[in-house]
């Protein structure tokens, strides 16, 4: 009997560990990580305080679990999903315009969990901020070394420095969030997607350009 | 007696209500505006909790009064002493000039207020949110309208978009932020100038690229 009861209630268990962490991330997207409440949560969650502290001991614990969960989301739905396009300027672009996409669609549920705990932790110290710090600083390289193979490509000319366009082009990103979520300006999306386009073009080769006209015409054919 | 007592007392008073505030921008910094705390204030003050509510009685008071004085200090160190130069694109890049270094000089203690505040309000509603959303709309219409000016004076080409335009020239400044706060690089507020400078150039007329080669032969004479 015990043995048979066993596996469910681990599944069970492992369910509502995801959800406590999925309900996590959704209210630090507005409330903060720091302003994550045990109590907030179990409501969310529908589960009594102490069914959370089963789960996690202390919130540093949680927000950990959070941060991760985050990061796994934007693998799956950013970085994967570009995994089908060539190495260098089209995989570069996809991804930059599913980061977009992303950010939009959490328009409405308080904008991006990674811009709003960044700004939380960027004066405090500890593994929450060391987590975040990875996280960001690996985006910001993963789009550098996307560059850089289209330089290597002859997508983007030689002289484009594929750090200093890294790090303009995930502006853009970072914008689109602050203007949707502080100014209310739905237009964000849109003016952050025509400023990477035009900032990428004016890095490219005819080569480049040609890539990035031909998913243009895809991407207006696919969705009209 | 009471009638000489009466200003220099009032003086003090006035002294300490700008103490208050001016430790709340910098404790806001690092700790946000929600994580402002009236005990952590009095001590940084060095005035008793009972002291600070005579001159703040609630904690958006409080907020509120931060909010307009980092709003006066960013009007005295960015906006001001760029009026000095020519209306249109000469005041607008003396203005991003200042811009980054006002941010480059809070680096070491905590970043922008505005950055840090924005990311705590944007889901919220209230007072403290309307006077953030105004001071960052109108600063983002500021660059709008002097970008404006450099187009009707012939410094930008007519093509341009202005509004557009100063989109993407308000992302590197948050993103210097960002990059030098939470990755702790500070390349960043360089990475950002540079940004600034070629995105101008990618929009200048002949007349605006002597402008901006101008003030950057200026610049190096003055700062060797």
């Amino acid at each position: 009997m015990h043995n048979i009861s066993k596996k469910p209630r681990k599944r069970i268990e492992g369910d509502s560990r995801e959800r406590i962490i999925i309900s996590a991330v959704e209210l630090a997207r507005t409330a903060g990580l720091e302003g994550l409440s045990f109590a907030d949560l179990a409501k969310k969650v529908g589960m009594s305080k102490a069914g959370l502290f089963a789960h996690f001991k202390t919130k540093e614990e949680l927000q950990l679990a959070a941060v991760d969960a985050a990061r796994k989301r934007f693998l799956l739905e950013v970085i994967g999903p570009a995994q089908s396009e060539s190495l260098g300027l089209a995989r570069l672009y996809r991804t930059l315009l599913n980061w977009l996409a992303m950010l939009e669609k959490s328009c409405h549920q308080g904008g991006c969990f990674f811009y709003a705990a960044s700004a939380e932790f960027d004066g405090r110290k500890g593994p929450v901020r060391q987590a975040l710090v990875e996280a960001g600083g690996l985006w910001l390289e993963w789009i550098a070394r996307q560059a850089e193979q289209a330089i290597s490509r002859e997508q983007l000319r030689t002289e484009t420095n594929s750090e200093q366009l890294a790090y303009e082009l995930h502006a853009f990103g970072q914008q689109a969030n602050w203007v949707s979520q502080m100014l209310r300006d739905p237009r964000a999306y849109d003016r952050s997607r025509s400023a990477m386009r035009n900032l990428l073009l004016s890095h490219c080769t005819d080569t480049g350009r040609a890539v990035l006209d031909q998913m243009q015409a895809t991407n207006e054919g696919h969705e009209p």
